[in-house]
């Protein structure tokens, strides 16, 4: 804080103002909520200056090393590789600083969550019909190691799930996946005061725009489940 | 540059051609506004490597310290607080370096710009009618800290901070969010001319596709204002 | 890998399997291929953790020296010249390393592949028209630079230099640029499957949404063409 202190003493009172006395105490979102939306934003993003403090918070907010373990392994898949190597670099310096060993993270393998067979099957109809004669290898890899495998390690619940997928898609302006991705969301627990929250949030650590960017798809998402 | 020399000769020779004695010397921005564009640039999308350069070269072309700071703070709010703060570390040894003390710095508060009233409530109006269910600690946010506040700040001019908005913008393909700020950008004294050119600029430091993805909205922004 | 282990046993797992053992095998595109999608996705999104080990791994693969350079001087055009230079940083060790000298870099400057003046003509007519009047910087150096210049450069064969900027358009989720370069892939060589397999491997490296979003424009493509 006395770097900020040195370059904008404005941005150090907006940090310690609005960001650390008013949002993150904002009762619509828990604390341990808003570490996993902004460790999938800092991820997402490759935003590693604030990556190791963030880490911290987010076990000392009550995230499990296992869940932060699996949060990485999540959002491989949905912010790319690379995005969750440089998660790992800083997530190997606070599991030694903290003594978190192999005992406390998720199983490369292990039993699965009971799969809803109809749903699934559903999607991946959907996107079949739509999109397999398109890439059929991505297609594929979908169905077989997302669906039928990531979403279903029991490290990470399916709603925490879905809140680290919802806000990776808005860190990175994904507008277009958010529709389906807010939707199971919601299928998986989240409320729409937490989503809505989400978005309050999100607009600190990725920017305002994102957030504005995201705002129509959203309010579509919560009118259609209303209907 | 001796770098660039042992990767690629030709890289070297488009730096130091078109992009130095070429795109900088163009009449059509200042480089004072040149480095305002390509600092929001390198800060909108943690373009670290060339960041110190630039900020030193910022100085150079006649960007205050305060000036600096203040565009740091603003795009805390324009492109994530991680990168507000990812420059804060860069800017920091540059501000050490030149002796440039607090005491140069704009304060935490102070004396704010006047508002128009009548286009904020319009402005505010608006966005609330759309997206106030949706999220309405977003849109109160936005109100109480953007324009109510940090807009309002004396250390950066109006036409400036726009110009830094619109940058951030259009290197972060947030197309959705160029009509209403370049508007206001244009509003602020942004000519025709130099938001033109910002495009030309932009094109060699965030790529080419964001400079042509923002290209049709910007058209239309240029043809509504001259009916 | 074992940084990887210490942190998600998961992650490792994957890694190992569906990506190393599954994806860089697929034979759809070949492994030098996929090195090049890789490589142009790690500079378009400036994902330095990754960027060593997979320049080595081009160059491993098949793709020359003086390929990988000139794929870093084109990106600076197509993800922005910060992106270029972070490359560099990263290509200077690997080059001096492994005792890569000038002598074998493209020239900054020589022959030029032969110009299909119609196709450029009809291409820099229709932008004229369309936006010459909104950006003529942009558009002359549209022009000028890329396409009556770099594109022709011969140290790249066109079908490699498409699949360099298809790869960090749909990794940079610029989809509305996505029609026309993929387009240009195809007359260049790129054939469907190994279009498809694109979004396939993308999808790895950055993250499943990139590849969902341009999905639909792909697909539109392919269809387009097979009429």
């Amino acid at each position: 804080m006395s770097d900020v202190q040195a370059v904008s003493p404005a941005l150090a009172h907006y940090t310690e103002g609005p960001l650390m006395n008013g949002l993150w105490k904002r009762p619509e979102l828990s604390p341990r909520d808003r570490s996993v939306v902004t460790v999938a934003t800092l991820i997402a993003r490759i935003q590693l200056v604030e990556m190791s403090h963030h880490f911290a918070l987010t076990l000392d907010n009550g995230v499990k090393p296992s869940e932060l373990s699996e949060i990485i392994t999540h959002l491989a898949f949905y912010a790319g590789w690379p995005n969750a190597m440089s998660a790992v670099a800083v997530a190997k310096e606070i599991f030694h600083a903290r003594g978190i060993g192999v005992d406390q993270l998720p199983p490369a393998q292990g039993k699965l969550l009971p799969l809803n067979e109809e749903a699934e099957n559903q999607r991946a109809t959907q996107v079949g019909n739509n999109f397999g004669a398109t890439s059929p290898g991505l297609v594929q890899n979908t169905t077989d190691l997302l669906f039928r495998d990531l979403w279903l390690r029991p490290a990470l619940a399916p709603r925490d799930r879905s809140l680290v997928t919802v806000s990776a898609l808005i860190a990175n302006g994904q507008t277009a996946q958010i529709t389906y991705h807010l939707g199971r969301a919601m299928d998986n627990g989240l409320t729409q005061e937490q989503a809505s929250e989400v978005l309050t949030h999100i607009a600190f650590y990725a920017g305002w725009p994102c957030a504005f960017s995201a705002l129509p798809v959203v309010k579509d998402v919560f009118e259609k489940r209303q209907k």
